[in-house]
């Protein structure tokens, strides 16, 4: 018998007691302290860490204010698909995400590596800081999570049994209305434009009816298209960085989905971190600095991603159609349309819909905010409209420079 | 407590005593007879019928023979997916399939109408038997089973728990290798060629490298794309049909998948009849006559289909982005592509591989069975390789004729 046999929602104190009890992290002689660090939305991480030594883990469990009604349910639920997902990806692309040392169904909690020594990308490149090897671990993360989970690799049936396992109707529905339908047509009254674009973005994007096809294309792709289990939410406030070390984290958005669906957040979120550089470092010199380190990781994201991809292609491909010749690329290109459609899709709803990103509300300026989100939604269009004719980093790099000429 | 609390394997006395306990269908004063009427293979078929009145019962149960191997888990989910799916087909497309009066978990078994004034279509089409309403027929049921389920019309978090529920992986695994990969390869060393044809189809199927790639291209796309509740398996041999009345059986491969994969089969098996009735109706005003129909036929089940598509799209239509202008059209012509390809590869696969077709293999000819043939895979190469320009009947007819002149 323990106390942590049925739900309750822990305190500090008693996660604490959670951690002696349920995991074999710290000795006996460990003086532990802990704090509770998230926003506290629906979940609550709590970090411990031990006095007397360096060990520390992150507790991040499900809350209980709404324990007995749905929002309780879906609580709990992401926080095991995150769990489940965390540990596969670990396997996958090891080093990569938090390692998860216990995922306790009772208690609803999952207990990970902690990585306070690592910052938020986002933040990070809202600061201007540089990571030499974004490009390289994010590339081989996607390569190795996606690729190895399609049916280029694993058997059929057992991918199949994923696909029903990570089923994940409400948070796929956030995407749907969200990302796929109300920067295009405000349809539940959730945009938040920035006043001094309104005007512009309602005939670039509200009237713009060959624009709106082309969303509900991509949005029956999303729904329809069971190809790799997909992040789902892979921006940069999803990875936790420093130096020598990438983790990639929150995957509770995660489901079989296409592929380009994570590439694309991955492309659209450095354009954004490079239309905030754009718009705020005063001096030229560290201006241009800056923002050419964030062009040249836009493009060998794009550039490894795909030569990583046909490498693990040769390496791990089981499929025997899979290895007929010119398969490979013909597949590797519709990943690429994909990550254009998305990286367009991404720019467009983060600017004027209902979940903005700092990188672009940060901008003082009101003549540069306009700008720079005229940029973004004008190389957006240009991603989902002509998604068939990206492949390479340069050609995502063409479009940016572009935008940014044009405005 | 009841002898049908535990599976066992019924004889035809004991289904009598199961459909008097079980169910409400014949009087008190029935005299009950009943005679095992399948081919015995997983599943047994029972028809019980009243001497006293006109009434009738199918029973169809798995079977125990392999009961505590794998067999025997497949015969019973079978049964299951075949009964659920009945019933959502016949609440989606009322009379057009069997109705079921009751599923049974403990006995994997199903009851249903009887079909015995009906005939199965394959062999009334060798017969040369005509039925008008059929095109019309088909093309409801498929209209309403697959457009009513995809997320054109269902609720998106709906389709998603059907999705989860019809994830098949036995079956579609049937079709991966026998449609997919085999005819192309041979790589399971089951096809069966026609020794006449064996050099032929070498060169135009074995060794031609850009069929190949359009076959991985396919594949992926049938393991991927969950697009609507397919039935999975419509052949002609899959229908029941009298002058009135056609009724859809055995969906035991339905899943989610591409809506395509229907409509092709039928066109495919139509073409089956129409290279039947080309290779042995000797009399030529006869067998032009009998093509005709089958070709105006074929042509009606693509056109209706078409019409009664986006008219059904108009009606039922809930999602807000299938209602932007253009789209419900772009959407069926994906599915003509779709349709198209999997005319070719069915055309194919049940001409060389290891699942033939009575159609062809009735053909006594030995030089008209040859010419059949090659008329079957040649219009079939050019229905996957051009599969982009197919839209209406008569695009699907041209191409058979052609291939029909070219030999």
């Amino acid at each position: 018998m323990s106390k942590f046999d049925t739900y309750f929602l822990m305190n500090a104190e008693e996660v604490v007691e959670y951690v002696k009890e349920k995991l074999d992290i710290f000795d006996q002689a460990a003086d532990l302290q802990c704090k509770e660090i998230g926003d506290g939305n629906l979940n609550y991480v709590f970090r411990v860490w031990d006095n007397n030594s360096d060990k520390s883990v992150i507790v991040k469990q499900a809350g209980a204010t709404a324990r007995i009604s749905d929002d309780f349910k879906l609580s709990t639920e992401r926080i095991k698909i995150e769990s489940d997902v965390l540990q596969l990806e670990g396997v996958l692309a090891p080093g990569l995400v938090p390692i998860v040392y216990k995922y306790d169904d009772t208690m609803s909690c999952c207990s990970m590596e902690d990585l306070s020594d690592h910052v938020i990308l986002r933040q990070a490149l809202i600061e201007h800081q540089r990571f030499p090897l974004f490009a390289d671990h994010i590339s081989t993360f996607m390569v190795n999570t996606l690729l190895l989970t399609t049916d280029v690799v694993l058997e059929h049936k057992k991918k199949k049994s994923l696909v029903k396992n990570y089923i994940n109707p409400e948070l796929c529905e956030i995407t749907e209305d969200l990302v796929f339908t109300e920067p295009f047509n405000n349809y539940n009254n959730r945009n938040d434009v920035f006043p001094l674009n309104l005007e512009w973005v309602t005939k670039e994007l509200y009237e713009d009816k060959e624009l709106h096809v082309e969303a509900a294309k991509l949005k029956f792709e999303f729904m329809t298209n069971a190809q790799a289990l997909i992040h789902g939410d892979l921006h940069t406030g999803s990875v936790f960085i420093k130096s020598d070390s990438t983790k990639v984290i929150d995957p509770e958005f995660a489901f079989y989905g296409p592929i380009g669906y994570d590439v694309g957040n991955v492309i659209a979120n450095l354009i954004f971190a490079w239309a905030n550089a754009d718009a705020t470092i005063e001096d030229e010199e560290e201006r241009l600095s800056y923002t050419a380190w964030l062009e040249k990781t836009i493009a060998e994201v794009v550039d490894m991603f795909n030569e990583k991809f046909l490498q693990a292609w040769k390496e791990h491909a089981t499929e025997i159609l899979a290895k007929e010749e010119g398969f490979d690329k013909w597949y590797l290109s519709t990943v690429m349309r994909d990550t254009a459609a998305v990286a367009g899709l991404e720019l467009t709803r983060r600017t004027v819909g209902l979940a903005h990103v700092k990188d672009i509300t940060a901008i003082a300026d009101e003549q540069k905010r306009l700008r720079a989100e005229r940029i973004c939604i004008s190389a957006a269009k240009n991603y989902i409209k002509q998604r068939e004719t990206y492949q390479t980093g340069a050609d995502f790099l063409n479009t940016l420079k572009e935008a940014a000429k044009a405005y």
